[in-house]
């Protein structure tokens, strides 16, 4: 059977939902205790935590971080215009979801190239001369993935091996423990996100609930409800990636021949306002140094990065030192699949439910 | 705006949360922790939970709640049918939603009637006798309401004064921990219901998470899922009451002149097999003393209880004394209605959302 969802009902559903819930959303001044963060969890609104605290938090600055990540290659997204999977004119004028290029490299030639970056674009006469972006954003689960849930401790494990972070885990919980005991979970993936006001996420959404914590810099969210997806012209898009032209070495759009299409929104820059139709509510919330982001599962978000306007640095935290970097560390947790979960988070999206496991479910 | 929700769009919704989550429900060997029922409440799936212990569960046998009750007034349904609050054959063969005629008796003289039917109905030849039903369902926080919860402590006010049910209080908690600590707050109303076989609640929703204990007996619930509210046929019925005629002194349906018409299920027997859609997949409970059924917000319900069949009384609770009557409490926490509650709520039932607070909402 095929979702049947149509306009008039997404349209009704986003009415009385921005009716009822509005653009509000908490602040929390501390981190809730786990009971606190489950009634979060149960509303489905996004909130801003304070005073989540960790140590990276207080030592990542970049001498730090070259020290101790040392000669390990770290994998780094590079495109052309800082928008890594995201809807781009291709070949032939065509439009196609493009992934980045990836090059590996240490964190200190990340940090000088971000560095350097900077310095051209504040002395260069021409803001259209050819500059890639650098965003460390590889989000596979970079500092803790599923394999370190399920086997924490055995230290030579493959995928210990293979963790291009290994070295920055003592700076950063595995768990967020007020997550873990409201899900009664470990999270699925712990991601560091590295990039400057070059780089953009384009708007989507991910059937994961989302912890996100700032630790240098300043994130924009663009946030909309689940209910208002419709708004964001989501089309099918054929697939590619970036590939370095081995002859002139520049990016190029190197359309795939083997993936199936992609469908994306059309809208690329939903920060900007009237970029949207107006039956949407956008939210939109900077989160500063130390500050952290509950984003529900199924929530749209386009996120870009900038430079912080520091009035009065906060010595406590590493926006005192606004030098152009974000850094960031997110925890997925897998969303809530039983109950309604997956049926709305589909239905909104006109799309399927992916499979349960209704054989083992029937009948006590 | 109308809410445009369609058959094939309630259809679509109600097979991919079947295919998801079958019927399975959870039974709990001992009351859930605080954070482990809020898990349950996000999943918005019905549990029984075993060893719920309250005083009520060992003690409330007749001689004790005539003695407790004494000469306190308490208010009775009586119908001619058992079936209170259902859609009824009235004048002129009209179809009528009809509220039950109410009585004030003691609890002594409840009991007793309750056990004079049981005999009547053993002894009797015909089961067409004209036998009128008592059901102490009075359902508006007979034992605890929103009053007591803003002042607990005044034992002089109205509202206690009020309270037909004081002097059992002692015997039932005014809140269930584990659940004022996940909702965050205490309950709306606490229930005393008393009855037997010959009682029926017909099937309905409530927008209210529901802890409901069986005391003595047991009650047979025949729940729907949300999503499967389309396979009831609600229809809108006129609205009547059961009042006593004078002359006859038997009860008859009298119209309402001043009341809306009500939407109501029009299936009758839900729990017999054959009598719903195919679509519709009931979960049948039968919940014994000492078992406690949390039944989510929104979940269809149709209650029936019966005498048990006790092979090896458990001397820990009452059913061990099988005498036909059926005792139960529960507790109504209000919904959480922020968020997409209220609004799949109403979308599935093909009706309005009740004003929200927008104005105090919108923006930080
Ligand atoms: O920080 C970013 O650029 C994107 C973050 C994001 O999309 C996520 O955490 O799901
Ligand atoms: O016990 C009954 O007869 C009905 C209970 C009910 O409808 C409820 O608790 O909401």
């Amino acid at each position: 059977m095929v979702n049947p969802v149509d306009t008039r009902t997404l349209q009704w559903l986003s009415e009385q939902y921005y009716d009822l819930n509005g653009t509000h959303y908490d602040i929390l001044e501390k981190p809730p205790s786990a009971i606190e963060f489950s009634r979060l969890v149960h509303m489905s609104r996004p909130a801003v935590i304070k005073g989540f605290d960790f140590p990276a938090l207080r030592c990542w600055l970049d001498e730090y971080l070259i020290q101790k990540m040392g000669d390990q290659a770290i994998s780094v997204a590079v495109t052309p215009n800082g928008r890594a999977d995201a809807v781009t004119l291709g070949p032939q004028e065509k439009l196609y979801f493009v992934e980045p290029h990836t090059e590996q490299m240490t964190m200190h030639e990340l940090l000088s190239k971000l560095d350097q970056s900077r310095t051209d674009a504040l002395f260069s006469g021409s803001s259209d001369d050819y500059r890639e972006t650098l965003y460390l954003q590889s989000q596979n689960g970079n500092l803790y993935s599923a394999p370190y849930f399920q086997s924490p401790n055995s230290d030579l494990s493959t995928a210990n091996q293979a963790c291009e972070f290994e070295a920055l885990r003592s700076d950063v919980p595995s768990e967020v423990t007020w997550c873990s005991e409201a899900f009664g979970r470990s999270p699925d993936a712990v991601n560091i996100w590295i990039g400057d006001r070059n780089s953009v996420t384009s708007i989507h959404n991910d059937p994961y609930e989302n912890i996100y914590t700032v630790v240098r810099g300043v994130k924009h969210f663009t946030l909309l409800p689940p209910t208002e997806g419709w708004c964001l012209e989501e089309r099918t898009y054929p697939h590619a990636k970036y590939a370095r032209d081995t002859s002139t070495s520049l990016l190029a759009i190197v359309p795939s021949s083997d993936s199936e299409p992609i469908r994306w929104s059309s809208i690329a820059n939903p920060q900007l306002s009237g970029m949207l139709a107006p039956q949407a509510h956008p939210i939109r919330i900077s989160l500063h140094a130390g500050e952290t982001l509950y984003l529900p599962a199924g929530w749209w978000h386009h996120v870009c990065q900038g430079e912080e306007e520091v009035q009065e640095p906060d010595k406590d935290f590493l926006n005192a030192v606004p030098d152009g970097k974000t850094i960031a560390i997110n925890w997925w947790y897998d969303m809530e699949g039983r109950g309604m979960g997956w049926v709305w988070y589909a239905f909104l999206r006109g799309g399927d439910v992916p499979d349960g496991n209704q054989a083992d479910l029937n009948e006590n």
